[in-house]
């Protein structure tokens, strides 16, 4: 049956190759399609703070091949035992987790993958044997990714109508997970259900992850799709007939408030003002049940630089300065369901 | 008194110089200091067109001046009389007022100065006496723009508070009117009354209006403010301390709704939302009172290239499709007042 199938992986977003972290640099979408093999744990930190590799899902995959990746080049040092090896793999899970503070996907990854580790640690298994279940937790994570990918965007699709106009923020297709994707998946699960699907893609300043990253998910797909300023998200709403905005989320607390790529926020009340239902689409691992409200969730402020250059042509002057807030949190009151691989579901959330 | 001086101007943003009209192509800011000296009906119109000069109010006054010029290229073709002259100078005249259709001050002015032309044709003036007359009632206009600028930032400027951080969408600044600005012309006037000024500038996508006027006039004037992505706005009305948004329009209709530059309705939701008074800063002449409300408002699309690339370079995939609005419109609900000449205005408005 067709809704068992899993979605079509259109890229690997991010894997394990030859003893490395394989990325496609999404910074370099959609004029070149090139994989970069990180080979130390430094490299898999500045591919996730440069946005090499983005999205809460796929940077907690990342971070998680990270940590098995810390774990294989620590034998290079041959430890004596299980316990100066989690020594020097504690370290590089510190500064993995730490690479990016708002998606909590990161912490969570990096945080299962070094449990593992510790466990077998705990059994004095030799530090070869950790470094092993370290990559194979990893490999786990990364396919209970896909898994729950498919889940999600299955419950999602199952309740746009037949012809649906959808519209959505940032990158949540495969290339923000380890391939489903998560709110951008729900269209493409909903195409593959025979649904006719029509996007507004909100470009997503600074970085563009809407008019680079997800109009090329679309082409790929054969989706008809149309990119939009953020600004005009308002207006499209009030105007054009949408049938539902779909968004991904970095972290989501128990009452429901999700943080996401900034911009969010400001689409949420737009989609309030115009009836238009409004979903967050995330798997649980990026549901942070210690927070009570979003208000807790750290916000990410990136570079000035992001804001007053463009493609690496300034559109300022030259001494401008920018606020560049990464993320803002929607309060739960405008969203209208949290899509989880559970199905459709409504706060307060627990385990 | 220091509150009945003139507000200083920056820069000549349009004006009549030797034969021509003269404006500061607004293109090139803030890398080049480029002025354009318009010998043709039609290089105005292009200036128009491509934003070379834009703001409402500076539109006006490049429309009446395109008159004046209009009417002194058609005594070369030596017109018999006045009716022959008229001929010439209304198709002209027709041609610019429809350069651009939401801002209705270029209609607005094209007519006035035509209705004088009329006048003196009526009175079987000599061509030359109509060509005189036309330059005449375009530079009463370009006066009267200055006039107006500093009653309505005067205005506006009394209602701030001695220390404000405001927010800002667009440039509506001297560059946007003959020189002394609407909304930004308010912070500007504020600060000459000795108050602190801090300003949030949105950017403004896709032509970075924000980024690149805004941020250039607020430099020169020695304002300190921030750049942020539009997206932002809604996040930092929400987190920050902001005293008021200010914007400019492009028309606004007797019940108050008003159009101005996409983004503006997405950042009069996000003010009602933090609960910031959002303010609309336009001369008389912005008012269109034969429209009961902004639905009737015309809104002009412009080219998707200007979404899918920047600067030349493209930022989305080749085929990338984009739906460019270039303006939305502000229901009238949202906005805590209209500051024109006369002082802080409600509908619904009269004569």
């Amino acid at each position: 049956m067709i809704e068992n199938e899993s979605p079509p992986v259109f890229v690997e977003t991010v894997c394990w190759r030859n003893g490395c972290v394989r990325i496609l640099d999404q910074t370099r979408l959609p004029a070149e399609e090139v994989y970069l093999d990180l080979g130390t744990v430094d490299e898999v930190i500045a591919a996730i703070q440069t946005l090499a590799v983005r999205g809460a899902p796929a940077i907690g995959v990342a971070g998680a091949l990270g940590v098995a990746l810390a774990a294989r080049l620590a034998l290079h040092t041959r430890p004596a035992n299980a316990d100066a090896m989690m020594e020097l793999l504690l370290a590089d899970a510190r500064s993995l987790a730490d690479a990016r503070p708002t998606a909590v996907n990161l912490a969570w990854a990096v945080e299962r993958t070094v449990r593992v580790a510790r466990g077998f640690a705990a059994l004095q298994a030799t530090p070869e044997e950790i470094a092993v279940q370290c990559l194979a937790e990893a490999e786990i994570i990364l396919r209970e990714d896909l898994e729950r990918s498919a889940e999600m965007t299955r419950a999602g699709a199952a309740i746009l109508p037949q012809s649906a106009r959808v519209m959505t923020h940032c990158n949540t297709g495969g290339l923000a997970t380890a391939g489903g994707g998560t709110a951008l998946g729900v269209v493409l699960a909903a195409q593959r259900l025979g649904k006719e699907m029509f996007v507004y893609v909100d470009e997503t300043r600074p970085l563009l992850q809407g008019a680079r990253l997800t109009a090329w998910e679309l082409a790929k797909a054969g989706i008809p799709y149309v990119i939009q300023c953020d600004g005009a998200a308002a207006w499209t709403l009030r105007t054009q007939s949408v049938d539902a905005v779909l968004v991904g989320a970095d972290r989501i607390a128990r009452n429901g408030d999700a943080a996401n790529k900034i911009g969010t926020f400001s689409l949420a009340l737009a989609a309030a003002d115009a009836g238009v239902p409004f979903y967050v689409v995330a798997p649980r691992s990026t549901f942070d049940l210690d927070l009570e409200t979003g208000e807790e969730i750290p916000i990410e402020e990136r570079k000035e630089e992001e804001v007053v250059r463009f493609h690496g042509t300034p559109c300022a002057p030259p001494d401008a300065r920018a606020w560049n807030p990464a993320f803002d949190v929607t309060p739960h009151r405008l969203i209208a369901g949290w899509i989880t691989e559970r199905g459709v579901e409504r706060p307060p959330f627990h385990d």
